[in-house]
């Protein structure tokens, strides 16, 4: 491809350290299913990183994968969850929650953030006549969002209240979190935001691992059997070691947070150049995923240059393009970008 | 670990050309979801070691997420399963059919494989009272074996002609086909085999991949729709690009018989040392898995230096234990156990 | 109780005539699993009265259940159901069809009724991602809808039409079918309506039947194994001559139509009473149901009297209430309201 | 027809007390979904009758249903439940369970009843290998069995034992309880089996009802969200003073043993004129079933003046059938049979 691709952060392979350490590992030979040395010693890493000893983390291949097994594992038949309409469970994973049996109650958005009245008002509305309506249970929500905000100390703190007040779990899709956790604008640390969730996944792909997720359960009944319900639905692997060797170089030191930070500077540098030369954005993104509104004349041209998503449509001469950045966006390519632009 | 494992086929990493390939293309920018070049090179590398063009090809990261899917893709909800009572499905993966919401009819074996007129009387039986019965819809077959025996020509090709009288389909779960194909007893190609498979998955993960396999849909009316099932159980990923450097590895010329004749070869080994010792086996194994009886004193003296599975209570004074050999199982370490024995 | 109730139509038995056709029936030895005498009859008038005579006609007993079996019956995994906001599968079952595994694509609607754009819409915006989105496949409508609405002929057809051309299903919910036929402003017959449909359920529980409703499959593909899916489900009883006996009552005659028609007429004499008394409505309905205004304090008094569902608040003074009627229902009773108010 | 049918237990309607008490309440106004006085008051006399005044009672169309609810609301996603391989669940029920995700976990036996021993042996099978196993947690018996049997004081005191060893909840399957209670051979009382189980459900269709079932819950963990496991499936129905209507009948003096009392004293009378006619039995059955073996010969000539069940082959020459009896058999069509055999 000839292009420069700002299509996603997973266009390219994974971060050095990580392919040195499968060489350096390769022949030691060692348990199946994250029962290895390098897994458990991830697991420990992590553990400490959120200050949560008992926490029960578990890794594996894919995000949807993650979101469909923690909802299977906390709700009951009945139970439904709490997303914004642009939630990656409700619009991008092809039913995956309804496929395990769950309703998602749909909160309207437009920055893709769930307001506590929100929540709230879905809870009240559903005790009007029980047991005809699903009960809701748990509130997913996602940081950074789908379309790149993220949560402030006090939102998240306020969720949560709504949450204990209400007897509902709280579940963050941290696909990107890392990404939301070093961006200019975040005012939270991972221990304080872990200590508000009951379950969230820690995402590798997106951020310079090769493959592979770690969920992190807080919540104390829901860790025994977690293992039954990762493997029932595919997700306990052989090969775990895979896994455990990404997210101990992760968080032996500090790259995870290095690698989303270099992300979110290239993003920013991209967010400065296209506000200087005039142009408006979807949504106000501190993180690797910015949403600029072109013209679409604009657009046909960079496209001819670039890759990135068409995101919406704004009216006739306008739309809206999704430019990611990652740990692997070179700074050339941004400059370019905004140069061309 | 100080003790040598034959625990299984995954306790290292991987073989070091799959390695090396990650490490070439790292840096390279690729499409997501299996759109890359290495995967759509590796679809046409394994459509052409079976002769069938237009064979629909998918990677995914686990056997147990490969078999749901391909699963719960194929079926209806009242139709079922034929599956052995030995059969991977029906009891180690923590009921992951009966999950996607179907019922595995089972057939007892003694050698893991099952017969046409097994087939026969399951299907008989189930249709002496619809609809108040299942209907047996899909034949699940594993080659090898769970424990370790092949399918013949001949066997192939009768059950393949029970399936097509009564419109069954036949799957088969290659985890460790490599290991069968390579087997000296087979008598069978790939491209024959596959000829009679509605669908089979190919391992990679138990053959020196890192993670990984390949499923393979010849039944053209479930090829369209298939990534949506994959994505809906949370199996297509963003990295596939991962999946498509091994397989196009392991196809491009023929790594991925090779490594398995190795296996082969280090299991015939150890069972002629074991043979020759006067020791017998619970099957006839002419691959990777090898079952011998040993008496329990000898179990526990082995178990001082090796690790390895107690499968099965023979009686109170022998066991069957289970020895797993790999693409990257030592010659020394065989021969070492046969002398230690 | 001494209240006289609008609280739904299902607060009596059943009609007389029924109760009569259980007594002369009774000791007749039947075949079960509606292979008796009555169902079979049953199933003839029902064909016949829909002009269809290779409709699969299939009699349970409820109303849910006959939505979350038409629905999985007809879908594969990935596929989902687009209905109203208010549609009676999204608010009051509980989830059922999520529990069979399905997303339900919600179009917001303040008259109950989809409209072909809005499904259009739907349809549109799901192809933009296959396939990390669901796929519409199914078109859910009730008619008489939930807030007592019906849908005319020339809706009905483009709603067919735009199925059609996207190769959706369409399913009526008929709970309060005779309702909608028989109501004053209908212009279409239950013939030409069926022909429109691929399957539909007549409602008998609502209408002046014990207990059960029939469904009704017009798509041949889904006739033949459609009883596996009752049974799968619970819904195949053996004593289905409960429900041939009432069905063929409905319809040997003209029974079904009859007993609406009283209880429309007795929703119109509220409805006009409460207009003349200066009230208006939340929906212009022309059935069994109707939702008038009133200031609290007036619902308030009703209470006193009659038992009716507070649908739901208009502003701190004033709410809608629900008032049902039926083939029960007492012409004094609806001239007292009247006068009451 | 014809022919005198012994074929099954639901080939009339109901009871004529039962028929008439839907005459007498028929233009009385109730609240749905078994909030009516008829339900309200059956419920305390089945409280009454199992002497639990906290158990949970539910009325619902069908076994199948009761069953794949109440397995639905007791299990998690990865538990199991463990039932002989002749249960309703695991052969006639159109894999209901399994739909609801659950695995079944099947002992042979050969008179329909499950043993402690064996009940212990697939609890530790599938403790050998977490969590690559289902994990069994309820056992399914079924009383009388499907092949006419029953369970005895210290059997069922057995069963509970190793349930309560092994924390696994017990469930009967009472379709036919009444006529086990009621057998010549029964030695222990429904309050006694009660404390015994953690739920079960009794059966009306099969003795006498028009049509439900009342399902009870003991086990306090699961009564206060059972309705909404009952809406999501389909069983919680508007008209539920049906079913409430029938119970109180059957319970408000002793009319449910009374009519299983006359079924049972009827298959005495075959199962003595067939005894003493020379022929034996598959099982020894003191209930409404009974499985005499008969030359083929003899068979085809019953077949033309009797409707009945071929059950299954025994050689070339003999076959055994399944006569069934109930509430409403009449005396002289069992002396017409035993005379014309």
């Amino acid at each position: 491809m000839s292009k420069y691709s700002f299509k996603n952060d997973y266009s390219e392979g994974a971060h050095p350290q990580i392919l040195e350490a499968f060489t350096t590992t390769n022949f030691d030979q060692q348990n199946g299913y994250c029962d290895d040395d390098y897994s458990l010693e991830a697991i420990e890493f992590i553990r400490s990183k959120i200050q949560n000893p008992n926490a029960g983390v578990f890794f594996l291949s894919g995000g949807t994968q993650a979101n469909l097994i923690v909802i299977a594992a906390m709700l009951r038949p009945f139970e439904s969850v709490i997303a914004a309409n642009t939630g990656h469970i409700n619009i991008h994973e092809t039913g995956a929650i309804e496929a395990v049996g769950h309703k998602i109650n749909q909160i309207f958005t437009t920055d893709g953030k769930l307001k506590p009245s929100d929540i709230q008002n879905v809870v009240d509305e559903h005790e009007n006549d029980p047991p005809h309506m699903v009960k809701p249970k748990l509130v997913y929500i996602s940081n950074s969002t789908e379309i790149g905000t993220i949560y402030l100390k006090n939102e998240i703190a306020a969720i949560s209240n709504v949450c204990k007040a209400n007897n509902l779990y709280l579940f963050m899709d941290g696909a990107r979190l890392a990404s939301a956790l070093t961006s200019e604008k975040n005012d939270i640390t991972l221990i304080e935001l872990s200590k508000y969730l009951d379950a969230l996944y820690i995402g590798g792909t997106k951020n310079g691992g090769l493959i592979g997720e770690a969920i992190v359960i807080n919540n104390p009944d829901f860790i025994a059997d977690f293992p039954y319900h990762l493997k029932q639905r595919g997700a306990l692997l052989g090969k775990g070691r895979v896994f455990g060797i990404q997210f101990r170089e992760f968080f032996r030191e500090n790259l995870y947070f290095e690698l989303a930070a270099h992300a979110n500077k290239m993003a920013q540098k991209l967010t400065k150049g296209i506000t200087d030369a005039g142009y408006s954005f979807l949504s106000d993104s501190p993180t690797n995923q910015i949403f600029p509104i072109f013209p679409n004349k604009i657009i046909e041209e960079l496209s001819l240059k670039y890759e990135f998503y068409v995101w919406a449509k704004v009216d006739d001469e306008n739309s809206v393009i999704r430019l990611v950045t990652s740990w692997a966006t070179k700074e050339e390519a941004v400059n370019q970008f905004v140069e061309d632009l």
